[in-house]
């Protein structure tokens, strides 16, 4: 099944606004279709079925988010830029789009084993993205030596899905950027006093 | 309905083996009933329905689990000696018990807005755990007094709960303790090298 075009792209942003509205258990092929404004035969020209939308829509959209953050971190001279960047892209991508956010905080958590491990492969290209941010800041120094670097990745990432999924249960009542810079100060620095 | 006794005791055990093995919308009480031994008709003296269990195993659980850390973490004198034993007994409590971390690392994550509101008034006895650690460490001024607390307690939360979960789906393959002094420096002191 081809994979670009006006009317995938249109599929695909019908069914982040079905799976948020309506979660993905309930989200029906035929009300993504009534959503995008197409037939719902013209929806298995581009996908097998409602997991393979799923799991497109994941991978359209993080592919695009990856090659942009990519590119605006590597714009960025020091670590710590690069750093606050990922975590202001990260939290911007989602405070701009809502019905992403249910998405990737809620219906992407998916306890069937061979659903996650295909959403796991997507996210994967986010988090080699974080690895080479670390790699970088210990090579030149600014990061300590004697980190562990998957832990560290944890920390981050951890960090940064927690502060998204507590903004969205808070009913994004406050606004995530404002937490850009003391997040930040607290992965640089940790808790302790200095 | 009665919330204790031999039988409830064993209906809540019966039902963590069952959800972590076969799914919660697969767990069907007739299953659960027959993992504890008991007749269909008995689980529903003690419980309303499927979700109910659910909620129920969660909340005994987490209460169990909440009473004795809090005493253990009362023990310890400095708060970064509470804050290892914190990390310590989450990551203790998990790795003895894999289908319990099945439970709480796939299966309590519920997109369903009525459901996943319960499961987090149940959290939150343990999040107020943490919430009292970094009070302390504030007014003792180990921790510094800049630090935002919520954000601390996401920071805090969000790099345990990120790391037993890569923990189990890379198949528990390393050991889980391991981990805890490393991300106790992590978490004390950031990333940046001193
Ligand atoms: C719609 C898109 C929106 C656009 C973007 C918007 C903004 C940003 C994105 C927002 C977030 C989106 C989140 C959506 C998430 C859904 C999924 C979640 O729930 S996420 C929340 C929950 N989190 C998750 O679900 C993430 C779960 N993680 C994973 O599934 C995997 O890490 C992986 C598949 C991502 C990579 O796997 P893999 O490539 O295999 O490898 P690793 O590198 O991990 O490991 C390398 C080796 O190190 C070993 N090792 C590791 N740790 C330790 C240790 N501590 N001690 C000792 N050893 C350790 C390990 O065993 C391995 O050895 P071996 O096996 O090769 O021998
Ligand atoms: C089976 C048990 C096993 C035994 C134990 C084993 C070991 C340990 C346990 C393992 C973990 C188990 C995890 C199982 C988890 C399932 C659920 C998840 O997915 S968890 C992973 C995903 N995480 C979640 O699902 C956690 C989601 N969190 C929540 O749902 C809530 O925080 C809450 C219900 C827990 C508490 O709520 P609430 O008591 O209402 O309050 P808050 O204090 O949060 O906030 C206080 C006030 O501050 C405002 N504010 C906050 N932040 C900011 C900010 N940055 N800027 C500005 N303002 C901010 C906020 O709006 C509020 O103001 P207002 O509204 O009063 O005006």
């Amino acid at each position: 099944a081809k994979k670009t075009g006006e009317k995938y792209d249109a599929i695909i942003n019908a069914a982040v606004k079905v799976i948020a509205r309506h979660g993905y258990h309930q989200a029906q092929v035929s009300k993504i279709a009534r959503e995008a404004n197409v037939a719902d035969g013209t929806i298995y020209l581009y996908f097998e079925n409602k997991e393979d939308i799923l799991i497109s829509l994941f991978a359209e959209k993080m592919g695009q988010f990856v090659t942009v953050a990519e590119q605006t971190i590597n714009e960025q001279t020091t670590v710590e830029e690069k750093l606050r960047t990922l975590i202001y892209m990260h939290f911007y991508q989602l405070a701009k789009d809502p019905d992403l956010a249910v998405v990737t905080q809620l219906e992407l958590r998916q306890s069937d084993p061979a659903l996650r491990q295909k959403i796991n492969e997507i996210l994967k290209h986010y988090l080699q993205l974080i690895d080479k941010l670390i790699q970088l800041g210990v090579k030149e120094g600014a990061f300590s030596p004697d980190i562990d670097p998957l832990l560290a990745r944890y920390m981050i990432f951890g960090t940064l899905d927690e502060s998204v999924t507590n903004w969205l249960l808070k009913e994004r009542k406050y606004d995530l950027l404002s937490n850009v810079e003391p997040i930040l100060r607290l992965l640089l620095h940790g808790l302790k006093s200095a």
